[in-house]
């Protein structure tokens, strides 16, 4: 497996001084995710191979960014859906169960796609919304505030890769407790939740219903997308939430928090799930 | 025109006491660009009309953002090649002039796209590079490191929706003398640097040999190929550069800057344009 990070030469300047030093990046590198499934449609049996996105991704944890990836876009609805998953360098294989046939229509993107969106492509501006698989979540669920306050320093004292480079986000699961679960980083915001939510998939912990979400940055319309599909109810962001952000998790009853900091956040929709 | 910000009421936690204030947020919405184009090769000529694209952005600028977009991604050349931009509420509709067809093969994306990345949808992994229109820049450029020293802050002061939101990434050009020459903001932090070099192109400043690209935050891949596409030769980020950015830039020979801060950074190429 490639290295998450890559030393190069680099020249600092710090108030008029020079120096050579080395330093460590955060390594970018396109994965192209590949879907494999058998088409019984015709005559007979045959196997059709398809390439399904080229994701600027972080080295590791591919064949969890691939299975996280088809199961946020809607793709696949459940774990029991991929017979076998083929990370490689540069492309990451998931070939499908017996008689299973992927969800492409949900998808469909039959044109250019575009920067940082994550919505890039697809066929029209209502096409931007996926279609949840878990809609009926059991229980009320309710975190003290003091749960959060402690969030961010433990995501820190986590983000390894960080911490040697600046360059990653990270995103990571949290029990109620507040104990960190599983927690990836990533070049890419939407792959650092691709990975969390395709471990979680891996693990068969999905509908996510009693986790929290943390998010190193900022909450985008995206990022709380692929939240819903998991059935995570509770995202805390370190950076601020966008207004679609906002809208579509009032809309899903998704409790949202923004700005957190040691002792302190704001609260953005589903309030009644923090106790102070 | 929407407005960049909207307002929504939250709950502020500050250790233990809870208040309720007004917010303002950073708007996130899909913007649709399409394409409209003279098709001659039938028997009789038509008009040829393509969805390119959905991105999220924020509102403001969308002509700029559309023109840009269609430039860094080569699907256009040259100003000359677009006759109108219709600018609305959820698409901005661009017509070529007459005989222009769009390199649309350039970008060619028949699958599905994934998220921030930028380079979505592309057919195969070769396909996320574009081809650069200025290849022979004109002339030595150096720049005394003293300028970079200054222009955090001034981006930092200009930079006024972020101030409100602390929700947008920011893209600007400088001349070498240090002077901001213009800025744009958005969710999307490729809508920025779409943003400032479509306005550049709209008044024919290109290529961008003689300023320096600011980013507010990191530098990916994508924004590197962005700047090749303008001809800018010195990007300098706030933020950490990732490994194939600094590839890019080494490649083209651009001087790439980052964690500038005032009186330090970091050069990671084309450190023979930086006097110390």
């Amino acid at each position: 497996m490639h290295s998450p990070t890559a030393y190069i030469k680099i020249k600092k300047i710090n108030a008029g001084a020079q120096t050579e030093v080395d330093d460590e990046l955060a390594v970018e590198e396109p994965l192209e995710i590949q879907l494999a499934w058998q088409d019984d449609a015709g005559h007979r049996s045959s196997t059709v191979q398809k390439n399904i996105s080229v994701t600027m991704r972080t080295p590791g944890n591919d064949a969890e960014l691939a299975a996280g990836f088809l199961f946020t876009e809607g793709i696949i609805q459940h774990i029991d859906q991929i017979q076998h998953i083929l990370p490689q360098q540069h492309t990451t294989l998931v070939t499908l169960a017996k008689g299973m046939v992927p969800q492409l229509q949900h998808a469909e993107r039959n044109f250019y796609a575009t920067s940082s969106c994550g919505v890039c492509g697809k066929t029209g501006i209502d096409a931007i919304r996926t279609t949840p698989v878990f809609t009926q979540p059991t229980g009320e669920l309710v975190v003290p505030a003091t749960i959060f306050y402690g969030l961010q320093n433990s995501l820190q004292q986590k983000q390894v890769v960080f911490e040697s480079t600046g360059g990653l986000h990270a995103a990571a699961l949290f029990d109620i407790a507040g104990n960190c679960i599983l927690l990836r980083e990533d070049v890419g915001r939407h792959n650092a939740v691709d990975k969390v939510i395709g471990a979680a998939l891996q693990n068969r912990w999905l509908p996510l219903q009693h986790y929290i979400l943390l998010l190193s940055g900022r909450a985008g319309f995206e990022l709380i997308q692929k939240a819903v599909m998991a059935g995570i109810r509770v995202i805390a962001a370190v950076g601020a939430p966008s207004s679609l952000a906002v809208q579509l998790a009032t809309e899903y009853d998704i409790t949202l928090i923004g700005f957190l900091r040691n002792d302190r956040f704001n609260v953005y929709s589903g309030a009644g799930r923090v106790k102070v």
